[in-house]
């Protein structure tokens, strides 16, 4: 059995956001066993799955990227949108669109220091919209 | 209900190319509510989601991609193969071997700027196996 | 039809490891036509898909990944647990925390050079939890 839901995030700023129990909220109920594919419908986003406790993890996360990934190099050519756009557009493939999470006895079954992250790559990215499909 | 399907894509060269027409002919249809899961079966190409608008995006993936993985570093040494090998290694595995999509209303329910990217990391990669896995 | 099981890998030393072998001996059995979704239950280690012949290419992914994301750098912020810690965390996010495989006649549908990779970021990660679930 199939179950799916499509739900739109609260805006959130540049930066990396646990958004675990936002979707805990949206699913409401989960499965014996399953599988969930939690999916981002943009390609200047995405997410992924990391480490749920200190926030100093989801600043150094902006500052590694950034430099992974940097803004405002003289060899890009798809600048139209913005210096914070080509490189979101790196990130997103990099970081992935979706994340698949086992469900086991009706729960995500994510270890003790996962949680979900939103990776907002834009400076002004809006809400983002989510599709999450359930396996049982 | 699973369907599984394996093809074989015509020769890209090197660089990033938009396949969903591809994709969509080979799988012909697709289920009310799924979720289709999209393998590539080597480990120096990749695929990935990301804008299917612009050419420039894909040019820039090249120019960045080929920035954070150099060739012809000294500290390489799996380099019997090409100069190419190595990094198409590496990219392969920053990027991923497979995307998981969700269908809806018999669609690949993608957001509107979302396409799927062959990432051709060789410069001779030849024709690259894809397996499809659409679940119902 | 769902199967799942939870399994614990021995300890492995920093690096890169093909595991392949070991997950096949915990799954036993496999269908006919399925998908398989192996999740690494910790946020400082990864699973990804790679050559699986040549340990060269292991040890240049040590390398390569340390040079992408270097340790001991001045504007990181998170690192009390080690200097080996917050460069861990982004690996495994730009790695992936699962990976999904087609099933095909009863055996995992990987290409010939793929082989699965245990990816230990930390310099003492221990045992890292692994959740297998299949669909057929």
């Amino acid at each position: 059995m199939i179950t799916q839901l499509e739900f739109i995030l609260p805006e959130f700023r540049r930066g990396y956001h646990l958004i675990t129990n936002i979707v805990e909220k949206e699913i409401e109920k989960l499965p014996e066993i399953g599988l969930i594919n939690i999916f981002i419908k943009h390609s200047s986003a995405g997410l992924t799955l990391n480490e749920n406790a200190d926030p100093s993890v989801r600043i150094d996360f902006e500052t590694i990227l950034n430099t992974i990934v940097p803004e405002n190099q003289p060899n890009y050519i798809h600048t139209l949108e913005g210096n914070d756009d080509m490189p979101a557009h790196i990130k997103a493939s990099l970081i992935g669109s979706s994340v698949t999470i086992p469900i086991s006895n009706h729960r995500l079954n994510l270890g003790t220091w996962q949680g979900i992250y939103l990776c907002e790559f834009r400076n002004h990215g809006g809400r983002r919209k989510i599709v999450a499909t359930i396996y049982e």
